[in-house]
């Protein structure tokens, strides 16, 4: 049988803060899985080894149990250490030798050594749904920095009560019992679920109770459901256009075939809908359009209902912001007006609370309910109890209610503000669109401007807005821009606008420039 | 134009604790959505309606107001006020009228009397995905009862440190910043990430830093999103059989074929590794086998990883508790020796703090980081702040590591008690496996026993055991029962041991019966 030569055993420095033990085990795992010790190769005795390394022999005895436990090394009494023999490794030098240098650092500059047809052509492939998958909307946010005015979805996060809900977390947790901590109903939490009910049938006359709602971690999360429980490759899922890119995604993801819909200033346009078998979901935005800014008038609420009832159809009603409603009460969700169970309503908390909360949920279906739980403890289980219970009791002691009139009010404050100084500053180069609901306004760009391209620009001089034509899908849209008024103060509203007044003003004296070029040169 | 009969406006009596205003308004509303008032019906004056009413002329005149608004009435000056003409209604009489009763259950009732041709039929359908989603293994747990013994996968929740934990949540919520609580990282808390990495480096020797950790809230989200990154329809994902039927589940639901590979007792029999080029992924419980206990031996882990690098090949490594690793230290994860970058390393916080706690975490290679953040971002956004700070806390400052010690050695004496009362008690009835990780512990069952039966009929005693067959996808394994010992004190054991004697007796009476039976028939 072979031995173990010197220069086979050499073995690196031992790097501070690491014991001799750890050291050892590691640079003989090393040597074994780099084939410098082949299979089958004898250790020296553990006598021979310690003199050799000028360490203790009971520590290379307690080196070889470990590896030996590990199934590195095989110990026969009589015949010494080797080398476990069925290990399946190649002779040295064929397979990569690990360094023991930082290792995030030594493994990409090996993977860089290696070049791509090593490292990039033996990789394995993402599926067609994964290289969708990878290119979520909202790893970019369109290069929005957050926290600049005017950052859309953006609530003001210095209006909430922090105190309040510290107080509320330490209570609920001190209230958990062990049994709470376990797992729990892929639906939600039951008294959260209790008080989410209660709220809508109140605010938004949803006629619905606990087992209809489903608590998730974001409106995304439930969406993706949705799609996945109701959608076959081949069938067609209908969105506005333009539209909220993250649902289209989605849609996309199983192998729906996605179909905007036009939409004009009052949201989308009914008469627009196909009725082609395939035509099996419809997303809508009816409290505040996305982007365009509309609520949905009651007689396309009926019609799109009529639609969804005349073929085994479902609407997906996405109010994202519909609370805040700032001429009167919120206009009945279209879900009150569902008398055929068609409708799967989302809510979520990351705009009336804060976005880091992560909770949301969809009123579904009576029909669905079962089915949707199921789908969300196979995916994910359930959401954390502890944001869960937080909640319940900030809805049930009626904080939240108050809350969300609070924030009416500031936000439809600044929502006037907004309106007020753009009237002002910008006359003749953006219109702001009436702002009825929601945290952020839709402001059109005149006729053929590069809405990407002004956004760009304003970025540059620290605002933020977000072109119209990102949210298109292939139907003609405006020019325009979304932008959130309702965590900036007036006098960040103020200085806001004041900032994009030349901005604006340079596009459109470039614009007349080639109008007036256009007309010289005719 | 018509005008509205007195029968037409016969109203509903006012439910307690509503407004005179509320009332009126959805009266009104139902009247037009059931066409009991048509399209273009005149409405009574509002001081003629106040009369009939016996109400204030204000409270009719605010109502109007309100369903002019909303879009039910339409008021043009001279002509009074009428059902707005445009509205898709069809007559009285074709359309259900909508009750006024306890919401849920008048339209439960009212889907009752409809029967199933118009209830059924006409409702929307699952797509083929969703009917796999509507039948999650984690429903029924298969009747499970916890809090009982031995309900598999359960840590000891009364041994967790809860007044701590409260503190830091109160320290960490404090601590937050309203920046931190807007939208986050897809991949996760960066402190957290980091904690994470350094734990691995240390207790798992896993070569990875903070950029490839992705936070999620449940290893069965992580499994989801790998099986949606990875998998193709058509292509073939191996799973250990018997094995863990959530991996499985999800692995079928974007259309790839799943096939079991034969398990012994030291976990994936490697050598049956299909090879064919369809075989893209792999799913192994490489520390502690689900359901049969083993920890897979080194030259096997070699030769999986040869089999992954032979055809770009990607390994999934569920840890889900092999960080309770009772007869030394765990041995180093699959993850370790992982020197092409094919393993994604599944951890759970499940089973080491408390499953209510929802977070999780994968490992992923290097070139798969981006993704797989990407595919968080749009699927769910990011995790919760709260609960990632307070585990980045937790881990921080070192109580993460003191509490696996601890509740290694709670288990591992509770492991030797269960083992120690089976051997005692059962002998003949039961073979416990060696018990060397994890919360569970592998027993077998005389050969030709019905796992199903014994464990109904244990369950019927107030003793919970998973049947092996529950975990059974095609290949032969022998029967057995799946018994968790960790969230049970030991007096808890004993008494459920003994609870178990009779039960197991009555069974192994019976199979002689039968056995003397077929002799007697011969």
């Amino acid at each position: 049988m072979k031995r173990a030569a010197e220069l086979e055993l050499a073995l690196a420095p031992r790097a501070e803060g690491v014991t001799l033990q750890r050291w050892l085990c590691g640079e003989l795992r090393a040597a074994i899985l780099a084939g410098r010790l082949a299979p089958g190769c004898r250790l020296p005795s553990t006598r021979d080894f310690a003199r050799q390394q000028a360490i203790s022999r009971g520590t290379v005895v307690a080196v070889y149990d470990q590896l030996i436990a590990e199934g590195y090394l095989s110990g026969a009494t009589g015949s010494g250490t080797t080398v476990a023999a069925a290990l399946p490794i190649a002779a040295a030098g064929t397979a990569q030798p690990r360094t023991s240098a930082a290792p995030g650092i030594a493994r990409a500059a090996a993977a860089d050594t290696a070049g791509t047809d090593d490292a990039a052509t033996k990789r394995p492939r993402l599926s067609r749904q994964g290289q969708l998958l990878a290119n979520s909307p909202f790893l970019s946010r369109e290069g929005m920095v957050l926290g600049r005015p005017f950052s859309p979805n953006q609530p003001d996060l210095g209006a909430f009560p922090h105190a309040l809900w510290q107080r509320l977390t330490h209570q609920q947790g001190r209230g958990l019992r062990p049994d709470d901590m376990g797992y729990g109903d892929g639906a939600g939490h039951q008294p959260l679920r209790r008080a989410i009910a209660e709220h809508l049938r109140y605010s938004q006359r949803i006629d619905c109770h606990a087992g209809q709602v489903m608590i998730l971690s974001s409106a995304q999360q439930a969406l993706d459901l949705c799609a996945r429980l109701l959608l076959d490759p081949g069938d067609t899922a209908l969105v506005e256009d333009p539209g909220y890119p993250g649902a289209a995604r989605l849609f996309e993801l199983g192998g729906a075939r996605v179909q905007g819909v036009p939409v004009d200033r009052l949201g989308l346009c009914t008469d627009a809908l196909p009725t082609a078998e395939e035509a099996r979901l419809a997303y809508v935005t009816a409290a505040h359009q996305s982007p365009l800014g509309g609520t949905l008038p009651l007689e396309r609420r009926l019609a799109l209902l009529a639609w969804a009832e005349a073929g085994r159809r479902i609407i997906i009603e996405d109010d994202y912001d519909g609370e805040y409603r700032f001429d009167g009460a919120p206009l009945p969700a279209l879900k009150s007006l569902d008398r055929h169970d068609r409708v799967i309503y989302l809510g979520t908390f990351s705009k009336l609370l804060f976005p880091a909360l992560r909770l949301a949920y969809a009123v579904v279906p009576e029909w669905l309910a079962e089915p949707f739980a199921s789908a969300i403890s196979l995916t994910v289980r359930h959401a954390p109890i502890l944001p869960q219970a937080v909640l319940a009791a900030f809805i049930g002691e009626g904080h939240f209610a108050r809350h969300l009139r609070q924030m009416r009010r500031l936000y439809g404050e600044r929502a006037a503000c907004f309106q007020h100084e753009c009237a002002t500053q910008l006359d003749g180069l953006l219109t702001v669109l009436p702002i009825t609901t929601g945290l952020d306004a839709t402001a059109l760009l005149p006729r053929g401007s590069d809405d990407r391209a002004v956004a760009a620009a304003l970025g540059a001089w620290g605002v933020e807005a977000r072109p119209i034509s990102f949210y298109g899908m292939g139907q003609p849209a405006p020019p325009g821009l979304v932008m959130g008024f309702s965590a900036c103060n007036e006098a960040a509203i103020r200085r806001g606008v004041a900032t994009m007044a030349p901005v604006l003003e340079s596009f459109n004296a470039a614009a007349a420039g080639n109008r007036g070029q256009a007309v010289a040169g005719v």
